[in-house]
């Protein structure tokens, strides 16, 4: 059942679209071929590489059509032990709007590309799907912000940082814009009053904020005659602001633009070095990570990371650890903390996530009422952290659409179910 | 002695040009700053990228400014053990035009930017100058190709590519056009008729061959309206042909990209994939490599390999051993022979390659008379192999002249120097 599908699909309603078999970007074999013939194509230059089901190859290859900054790993490798547990395929839950399906079911109806399961630390359940490989370097989207959240975290208790200073105290340009006058504390926990609208639905005339954003940033080709901000920083620069800070959580990723620009000021590294000094060259990462870069050279720490599926559970890991790695402290224990605190629910109200209506956002990290903790980017990418149950699961994904709401309704019965068999 | 000095400086004269101080890439501070302020930038999209002295900065970057695909190390890095001959720095030389320097001096005289010295597989000599890291994966330019030719000499042994059939056979695609009729042997030794004018200095108007050729491949930006060939193969498929094949070596990158082709038709594979399997993941390198691509996949294999100076340098020694690497068979060893061997003296006469008239190319390797191997790339790149010395030097630079006539003049005396001096 091939349609033709945009990939921006309204959100719940189960459309008549490609399942994720009828989707398989090895079976429709994109960019295969010594060249590529134009029907397998999938480009940077004419917006294909964003188009479903062409995205289930792109977003495993996004190296291959964007400029991007290598982010090495460490001398050596911290293997993960393996305690397979291939029944977990045929645990049953209920989605939200009430399908029964097994967890095998569950990674199709959330077009899955890799998944791994860690309880107690041990690989309990990996899988691979499509073009997506152990060394493949999958785009994180937003999953990124949650690396940015932590470096802030991690700046405030080194001193380096005050939460309760204004933006422009660490970037002048921002004074004046949109959020110099926020605090560092408003911006981490997203409650910011910035004019942009995190809409992944194109309109109907003009461009969203989501499309200038990624112009600026070059993640989608410009017209000649582009007169728009030139990069991630001139575009958070160039932002108004239509509400005080300091109301309710809204979802806007130009507050990580900021933040990453502060942490960039204040250790004078680009994110991709400090994510790199700080994680992947201390936690034993197995593969290089990459982040996207502009045409200047300024990381997308909105959404640019591009790292191997069990690299993502190693950091997710050294969070469940309290913030330690083989006893180095990775992150410090107060900034732990302060992130799995969380935000203030009551400010994320409005927001009425599926599946975590009573949950919150706070230090860029997603929450659920039950205490686990959640970085998440758009079409499915995710890293899950349950404390009490000692599980930690890292997905890659290739949704056709874009904002969670449109897995979340099967993602998070799904990990209570697979927590829940864990435990017996 | 800061002048506007243009990439194409005419070659031999020692004009009024930055010295290597002068130009030096840290120094100047290009892409520093958050955001890079203008007079800083290095970019793809306006073409500073190649503008010297801003190409001593991108080229120690080009996977930050273009589109790449990786080439990941394999598990265990195969340490090079280290025999420091620091007095190597005041070894002393005549250059071909009659000047003294030291070998310190010759360093700066080609605005190295970084070269190892291995002798009986130890390193002797290491330095890093500028920008550049052993975490650096600089553009090797034409380097590249000795690669693609080791390629193609192994299929041969492997009884999967004829040297003495048409290149049309393995891809059709190449039919009628200049390349169709040549043979794969002489496709590897450059003698070809092919159309095409390997011309690094832009003329007063038009485009130059190498200009439409960057373009094909997303090198340079496009104009709109661009209907020129998309991508590397079809820009190889365009050219005609002006004189027999089979007459003297000239030196025509599209040549390596028909190899190229060939290779993949024969593997299935890209290029990346056949390099990685066969030297990346064999060679104990310490750091993933990566090659430029086009806008549809296709690598550059002509000149787009992006590596360490240390994992060239492992390249070198498995050539220097016989095509082996700790007893394994890297290479077959009728290749190696074939590679060593060279191609015929009497083809290469009239190329009259400043310190290697006595020379020849062949295998898309260069030789000179004393039976040394060179895998030479525009600007300095190169891998030294001198067998009956012991010795492997490999150096990555930034050169104002891209072509090696720029500096050979000091290049070849101050390699024989060294191989003196450790010969003592």
């Amino acid at each position: 059942m091939v349609q033709a599908a945009s990939k921006h699909l309204p959100g719940f309603a189960h459309e008549d679209r490609p399942t994720a078999a009828d989707s398989d970007p090895a079976a429709l074999g994109w960019m295969t071929g010594h060249p590529v013939p134009a029907a397998r194509q999938v480009r940077w230059d004419d917006g294909t590489m964003w188009h479903f089901p062409q995205l289930r190859w792109s977003f495993s290859h996004c190296r291959d059509l964007v400029p991007s900054a290598g982010i090495p790993r460490g001398p050596a490798v911290r293997p993960l032990p393996v305690a397979s547990r291939d029944d977990l395929d045929d645990v049953t839950l209920t989605t939200l709007d009430g399908q029964a399906m097994s967890w095998r079911q569950a990674l199709a109806a959330t077009y899955t590309d890799a998944i791994l399961v860690l309880k107690d630390g041990a690989v309990v359940y990996e899988r691979w799907f499509g073009v997506t490989t152990p060394a493949t370097q999958h785009i994180l989207f937003s999953v990124t912000k949650s690396f940015v959240g932590t470096l802030a975290e991690t700046l405030i208790d080194e001193g380096r940082l005050d939460p309760h200073a204004r933006a422009d105290a660490y970037v002048p340009e921002l004074a004046g814009s949109g959020l110099g006058d926020a605090s560092i504390r408003q911006i981490l926990d997203m409650r910011t009053g910035l004019a942009f609208s995190e809409d992944y639905v194109p309109g109907a005339g003009g461009l969203t904020d989501v499309q200038r954003m990624s112009l600026a940033g070059g993640w989608m080709p410009r017209q000649p005659g582009y007169d728009g901000p030139e990069g991630h920083h001139a575009f958070v620069a160039s932002l108004g602001r239509n509400a005080p800070h300091g109301g309710d959580f809204v979802y806007r990723t130009p507050n990580t633009q900021a933040l990453q620009w502060v942490i960039e000021r204040v250790t004078g590294d680009s994110l991709a070095t400090q994510i790199g000094q700080r994680y992947w060259q201390r936690l034993g990462m197995e593969a290089d990570a990459a982040i996207g870069v502009d045409r200047i050279g300024t990381a997308f720490g909105g959404g640019g990371l591009m790292a191997g599926l069990r690299d993502m559970a190693r950091f997710g890991e050294m969070m469940r650890l309290g913030g330690t790695c083989d006893g180095n402290v990775i992150v410090p224990p107060a900034a732990v903390a302060r992130i799995f605190a969380g935000g203030d629910p009551a400010a994320f109200v409005a927001t009425r996530y599926p599946g975590n209506l009573d949950g919150n956002y706070g230090s860029q990290w997603w929450h659920r009422a039950g205490g686990q903790l959640m970085a998440m980017g758009v079409h499915g990418q995710g890293i899950y952290v349950d404390r009490a149950a000692g599980v930690v699961i890292a997905r890659v994904g290739s949704h056709p659409v874009a904002s969670n709401r449109g897995n979340m309704a099967v993602t998070m019965p799904a990990y209570d179910a697979i927590v829940a068999a864990l435990a017996g």
